[in-house]
């Protein structure tokens, strides 16, 4: 079966990409667009760079001291063959295919004789195989091939990228088994490949290795960093950890992996530590849009509370990551939660990251820009991970084949099946069918909705069941007041999750109707960034707030929200009441009265926006967290 | 005469360190710690590391692949001498004359025939000299030789450290002078190096090598880097500048030279570029403390505003810098503001950083610690810049020299002269005479007080006049309701200056009065991140709580303030009104409604301490900004 997971056991399980296929809609266009230019515009960036050609002058034993990208850059071409397998089997489009055997061909030439597959390391002058751990990636590297194998694998079936994989699998395993070097990778990937190649070719000892991978961690079994060791979460075992911490791609690679470990092994006391980091790093170390990682200096996790709008990193591919976490503990659980945050990162972080024309992407996605950005030229490479513009490519350009490889495999995150039914997490229109086990029932679906414009979701029977099953709607955490529809009964359903159980009939429609209207959302008080301000979101999307929308662009700075005036739903924003008081300028800003308001330059309607779409329009100040106006102190 | 800055005009002069001497109080047991431990914890360590080593093999011609330190480690023993220099001439302690000598000695070999000084770069298998001017840091180590230089010069005389300067000067200017190659150094320090010296030794010269050093720069003359070229203020010319930006101790040495530039040149566009540029930072990017740079990724300034009381970075060393760009524009200007910001920054950012015994150190000065350091090893480097605790030596040792050189000289920052008086900028316990010209006039006055504990300043006058002449005081901004008593009568001053001009005798006493009782600040409401917060200042110190006082040191996340209830002083700390309220703890920290609390957990009288001690009794969470109680929002 196709799918980028696949658990041998788990409270529910992955349908297959082949059962679910999107039919219109916001996702719909993002696939068409991810394949019609996203795939070619990453393998020409790499073309350029010279990051294809890394291989080929192994492959010709012509490496130099001028290799150009960072030692990850193999990983790049690995994530576009992943994106590119699961784009072939989408659509079956030929130029997906010929890609695939054009990388594969460049990529397989390079291997050595004995299955190490690198560019950067163990050739000619280049430094030793493994002779960096901390940051030279190679295990990284090694770990995204062997997913783009995966990929390949279910899709596809053996070929030469498989073939490539295992021969890189097995020399892995060699070097760094039980028996092997007591090694870790600085940036933890290969855990996550190695057990889905494992559960892919049914060789468990890829998964062992995986096991012994995480169990070695935690131990300072690398070498110190100035960032401290926490930065690659070789400070705790993660059995121990309490939540995430350090750099946030890497702790949530290394979580993913965990689940897969805990899953395959019936390791309860894993997979609960798992959850608690979850719990944890989910109330205390995340953003209203889903983004994690609060820090620039590291890319990392900061402390409990610590979520600054404005500097928040929230890097994309911290977002895909998270959802590799959050759909295996779905998988594992079958907990409604797990698909509320995969929703939410979905609408906020993925879908903001690449432009309409899926040319350009945000690598950063904060949620407060004070000034505008500079429009990014699309024909240079971005030094920069921020800049509140999109940009072509990156020095750094992890970013944009982890969203292809998300957006091409992403029907495979909407719905899984159990044993008595079909869970559906996501709402885009689709057509889904799943088989059900004890008797060969089938149970499909399609989806109809406008959602997340509007709030009701129509889900038609497209088959005859003769005995009962379960359908199964998520109802998300912010949707008090949905109401369920079936058989001309409404009746009000609360969040987490709702259930039908019957025999359902062909051209029945089962309607859900999620209360989408814009709703102001305050935040934890100890979250101190963002003390006396509100948000505004709008179903499962988180609105913003654009400089360019008024008169005056420094005017985003100073103005406050009455809530009091409530939300107003236009024809593509979103209206809310701002004042916009006429501020003392002060030489210094610290006073010792606070300083009242000291006069109205009036009132406006703040028109607010999708936060995905933020700085579509061109360059400008945003915001998500609007300030509210606060009374003078008592007293004072 | 003795000073580290000696512009040749300006509104006030310094009065030269021999005629400054404190007698008691704060600051002169900060000079005495740092004179007994500093000075030669700073030379052990650089001992120990083979800082000072590198001067060796350079001289032994044995330079090797395995060069310990940074390429700026130079610095830190021109540096050091420059501190030793003021300290050799402050108390004519042996020890400091001593160290000079034998560091001198060992810098004075490792110079080659031309002048060339440098341990990392052009000799043996090293790069090639000024082959990495963004990043090589050479001419920045020069510029530390240079003050160095400056300081031995004016308390001693010409000395082999003052000729291997020259030497090194002149090297600079046949390189890049103006039928030189056209570069800039990464980090601006050579500027300020070269004036002073050029000042120090009347080689116009070295002022003109300044000028176009600084003429050269914001036009691109760098490589782009990822962090971009604001980040060495490369980006737009000094003159057309209008705020800082980037890497923060670069833009402020930067903006000391322009000053130094600006005033041998009589270039009042310059100068009124330069104070526009300070007048804006200081209103929109400056920390209550005095400190700026707010982020720890490129250790810089951020856009207006953008001042986190949590990763605010604040570095000594930006410190140390802050004070050298206001005392210059203090005594081209006379600007009472100018010694406002030194005050601030001497009590709440340079005393912040060395811990009681003068043998550890802060290098980051965060505004908010959420969770407490661990007490750092002092026999160990510590690699971090954070961490929450002081750490006796870091892997880029800055500060430590930075603040020895500053407490060495800091009586030269107190007092000015004109020719009309005396003006007092500090109030610390001391005694003071200037020449006054025309008749010979004395000007000798001896300063009695407790500030900043107590408000209380009593100017004895040390001489008779048969002139009048004028005694100027400073009124801190805050210090609304000051009094000055003389001759009986008192009168109310208000922020700025008081001044009295008589014939003076001996014995007589002037009192100013200062109302240091604690007080309430509040944040500009643009300040996003302190929105809805109060600090409590007393005098001119910032005061913080501490964790470790209480109860529950999770409460510091969550207590809110009560400012009806005021604010009162125990013995040692200043009392606050608190009140923890049972927050809930939600699975998702974005809630529809805003939480009001739930109960109260309890009122309690919160210590606060003065900032620049805290973490001094132990690791602790620490905040500036207290949260102050909201009402539940309207209508919700």
């Amino acid at each position: 079966m196709s799918s980028p997971v696949l658990p041998t056991r788990g409270r529910v399980r992955p349908l297959g990409l082949a059962r679910v296929s999107l039919t219109g809609g916001f996702w719909h266009e993002r696939q068409a667009v991810n394949a019609t230019a996203t795939l070619a515009h990453c393998e020409a960036w790499m073309e350029r760079l010279g990051w294809l050609a890394n291989f080929d002058r192994v492959a010709a034993g012509s490496t130099g001291p001028d290799r150009p990208g960072w030692p990850f850059s193999d990983s790049e071409v690995y994530k576009l063959l992943e994106a590119l397998a699961w784009e072939a089997a989408r659509t079956g489009a030929p130029e997906a295919e010929a890609a695939i055997k054009r990388l594969t061909a460049r990529v397989a030439r390079a291997q050595d004789p004995d299955g190490y597959l690198n560019t950067c390391f163990g050739h000619g002058d280049q430094p030793s195989r493994y002779s960096d751990l901390e940051n030279g990636h190679e295990l990284y590297n090694t770990g995204h091939l062997l997913q783009a194998a995966v990929a390949r694998l279910r899709t596809h079936g053996e070929d030469d990228l498989v073939r490539v994989a295992r021969r890189a699998a097995d020399h892995v395993c060699r070097t760094f088994g039980a028996d092997g070097r007591a090694g870790i990778c600085g940036h933890p990937e290969i855990e996550v490949g190695l057990a889905e190649l494992g559960r892919a070719l049914g060789e468990d000892r890829y998964v062992e290795q995986a096991r012994l991978f995480l169990d070695r961690r935690g131990h300072g079994t690398l070498r110190d960093i100035p960032l401290g060791r926490a930065y690659f979460q070789d400070d705790i075992p993660i059995r121990q950890a309490q939540v995430w911490r350090g750099h946030a791609v890497r702790a949530l690679y290394l979580t993913a992996a965990a689940v897969d470990v805990a899953v395959e092994r019936s390791d309860d006391e894993l997979l609960h530590a798992v959850e608690r980091q979850w719990e944890r790093s989910v109330a205390r170390r995340t953003y209203i849009t889903g983004g994690m990682g609060s820090r620039h200096q590291d890319e990392g996790f900061g402390e409990d509370w610590e979520l600054p709008p404005d500097r928040a990193y929230c890097e994309t591919c911290a977002g895909v990551a998270s959802i590799m976490v959050s759909w295996r503990l779905l998988l594992a659980t079958g907990n409604a939660r797990y698909a509320d945050l995969i929703e939410r990162t979905l609408y906020n972080v993925i879908a903001a990251s690449p432009s309409p024309d899926g040319r350009a992407f945000f690598y950063a996605n904060p949620l407060h820009q004070r000034t505008p950005g500079t429009s990014a030229d699309p024909d240079e490479v971005s030094p920069r991970a921020e800049g509140g513009t999109r940009a072509a490519w990156f020095d750094v350009s992890c970013c944009p084949t982890n969203v292809a490889r998300t957006l091409a495999s992403l029907h495979g995150y909407l719905a899984t099946g159990d044993d008595d039914g079909l869970q559906l997490h996501q709402y885009v229109p689709c057509a889904i069918s799943a088989e059900l086990p004890d008797g060969g029932r089938q149970a499909a679906v399609e989806v109809e909705t406008g959602y997340p414009r509007t709030g009701t979701v129509r889900v038609r029977i497209a088959s005859d069941a003769a005995a009962p099953w379960t359908l199964t709607l998520r109802v998300p955490a912010w949707a008090a007041g949905a109401t369920l529809t079936d058989e001309g009964r409404t009746r009000e359903v609360t969040p987490g999750v709702a259930e039908i159980r019957r025999a359902f009939r062909a051209g029945e429609i089962i309607t859900l109707d999620l209360p989408v209207a814009p709703r102001f959302t305050w935040p934890d008080p100890r979250i101190d960034a963002v003390r006396g301000c509100v948000a505004v979101e709008r179903g499962p999307e988180v609105l913003c707030a654009e400089s360019r929308d008024l008169p005056d662009p420094a005017a985003l700075d100073a103005l406050v929200i009455d809530t009091r005036a409530g939300l107003k739903d236009g024809d593509d924003t979103t209206l809310v009441r701002a004042l916009l008081p006429a501020h003392p300028r002060g030489a210094w800003p610290y006073l010792p009265h606070r300083a009242a308001p000291e006069g109205d330059a009036g009132w406006l309607n703040l028109p607010l926006r999708p936060y995905r779409s933020w700085a579509q329009r061109g360059p400008t100040g945003m915001r998500v967290w609007l300030p509210v106006s606060t009374p003078h102190p008592e007293g004072e």
